[in-house]
């Protein structure tokens, strides 16, 4: 198969993680006989500083023109406690969603059984977790306006607004991946309060008699955050509004002990987009000491969902598996063992697949 | 000294918890030779359904009228997914906190060293966890306008608002929390994307200099979200907004293990009102089975921060943990012990203060 993907490296440790995936892609597709062209582009702090704007055009149509794009992470340190700041890094980051219709971000939350003593959770708790978000993510208060401030500078506002067009389209995924699950859907929202709850509640339950297999639960964010922790087991496939699900799947990723693992795929329009949850992590850049493996794993997730190829897939995740379990990992996992670099990890696992 | 106290049992198990603080109540009064007057009004599914209004204005008065609210617990599964209903519980529990200008919610998140093996974090991360939420209770997104839907009904919208002055009142007893804890603020927002998040952070950072004393730090709601699973022992004061609240004091509420066990106290400008955080809990009602502990340390924070009477308030705390050394507990506690019923608890507890 021939395959154009682009490479949105970004900030922070996201040039040294995707260079590993980059290793592992290439390598499993002469083991598949794929033909691969990779396209970089600039994104986020990165591109503002070449040319004030973290979602350039050129890049944008560096992604159109992709079948998949990996995504490293955006952000920056300077910009987060300058509030008057014009340009962020994060605002290309929503632009790009926004711009390649990215409406749902897939993020599933599993164990690796040879990790589970490093969640702070007890292992009885999470041991067989397997549950994915399918997060709204170009909608809501992220994007809804008006937003801003008064002219006295004195108040400020946000608004969080869905159309049924929007809550549907992610909730038919929701229904569609629960099908494929273990057919349990659960609806998170704050429907005692919020008037676009109410419209995501009642959207789902005029859908679910079209999936009478699945089993559909209606709660409310804050006991969500509760049951996360108390027995992640309980969910398969949950579906939400863009800022929940932002709070929700960071507070899940951590919960199985293998936060620098959990890879993701944001789907939608015009392409599909592979990305490590893990973000820009400033403080590791530049040092050869990043965990390489949620990137790689965000390469499974892109053969899977951008091209269908079960097999190239698997291989990535079982070579990911092999790796933990013979400890050729970085110094985040390594325990007193030796820790290997960002580099070497790459290097491992493209061997593995050759 | 006399004091006043509203009675508002609402739903669920309110009724049943709020009977054992008023035991204690008047057991600590007895001892201390204090003047009671209860007043006793109806909120919650319960006022819908005798007058049709979950916070009738008779109500409001006996609140205005008193020191201090002692308040069970509001919400009735049979208004949840019936997104159409006109009135709902929680509309009486909103109106309720803006009518008494209770905007902020004292939320202390601690363990009981007899119950941390019951937590479903592991002991090492959570023994010695103190730390305290102040969430804005009348302000954001749960009382924005404009919020609805538009007139095809094809569009939902709701409304996050936020003034400075609103932000500042409830960062300055922030402040003044740390100064008489351990002097560290964190202050909880989504600067890199909501415009009422920054004016939150410029407000923090423009009051920060006249408390020296406290360190601040400025925390994105995702990755407190985390870090609370993952050390909760880094927190001593955090501040949020009303959602973010919401979401984040359930969230630590059962990190301790003892859910059940946790007060909360909501301060303002016109009177103070204590809660237990469990909520109306519909599948336990009327069993005399619900553990009414969270309501009695309600009760103990009442005398602390109603009418500054520490020694009243501590010895609410002794027997509350006597009881729980001595397995005096309902049958969520009492792991193949003897459970007791909620009203035995009650009554052991007065018995042990006189
Ligand atoms: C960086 C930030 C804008 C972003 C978000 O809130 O969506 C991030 O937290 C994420 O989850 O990808
Ligand atoms: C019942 C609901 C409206 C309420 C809230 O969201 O404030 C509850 O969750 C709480 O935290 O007291």
């Amino acid at each position: 198969m021939e395959m154009n993907i682009a490479l949105l490296p970004g900030d922070g440790i996201g040039p040294e993680v995707i260079a590993q995936a980059v290793k592992v892609v290439n390598a499993v597709a002469k083991k598949f006989g794929h033909t691969i062209t990779f396209k970089e582009a600039i994104t986020g702090a990165a591109a503002i500083d070449a040319v004030g704007n973290p979602y350039p055009d050129a890049t944008h149509e560096v992604c159109l023109a992709s079948d998949a794009v990996l995504f490293g992470a955006i952000g920056d340190p300077r910009f987060d406690n300058d509030p008057s700041a014009k340009v962020r890094p994060e605002q290309g980051l929503l632009e790009m969603r926004k711009k390649l219709g990215l409406f749902s971000n897939v993020r599933p939350t599993f164990t690796f059984p040879s990790l589970l003593h490093k969640s702070p959770l007890k292992k009885e708790r999470i041991e067989g977790t397997d549950l994915v978000f399918l997060r709204e993510l170009t909608g809501g208060i992220y994007f809804g306006e008006p937003r801003g401030r008064n002219e006295q500078g004195t108040k400020a506002f946000d608004t969080c607004v869905y159309s049924v067009e929007e809550i549907e389209r992610l909730a038919r995924m929701g229904f569609e991946f629960a099908m494929k699950r273990r057919k349990l859907l659960t609806c998170v929202d704050k429907a005692n309060v919020l008037a676009t709850s109410r419209l995501w509640r009642e959207t789902v339950q005029r859908l679910a008699p079209e999936y009478p297999e699945v089993t559909v639960e209606y709660e409310f964010v804050d006991a969500v955050a509760m049951r996360l922790v108390q027995w992640p087991k309980a969910y398969d496939v949950l579906i939400t509004e863009n800022l929940f699900g932002d709070i929700l799947t960071d507070e899940a990723s951590v919960i199985s002990g293998s936060m620098g693992l959990m890879p993701s795929a944001s789907l939608g329009l015009k392409t599909k987009l592979f990305e490590p949850i893990h973000g820009s992590y400033p403080q590791a850049a530049g040092k050869d000491i990043a965990n390489p493996l949620a990137a790689v794993l965000s390469a499974s997730m892109m053969f899977e969902y951008a091209f269908d190829l079960m097999d190239e897939a698997n291989i990535i995740s079982e070579v990911v598996n092999l790796s933990l379990e013979k400890g050729i990992v970085t110094e985040d996992l390594s325990e007193g063992e030796k820790a290997y670099k960002t580099s070497e990890v790459g290097d491992w696992l493209a061997e593995q697949i050759a």
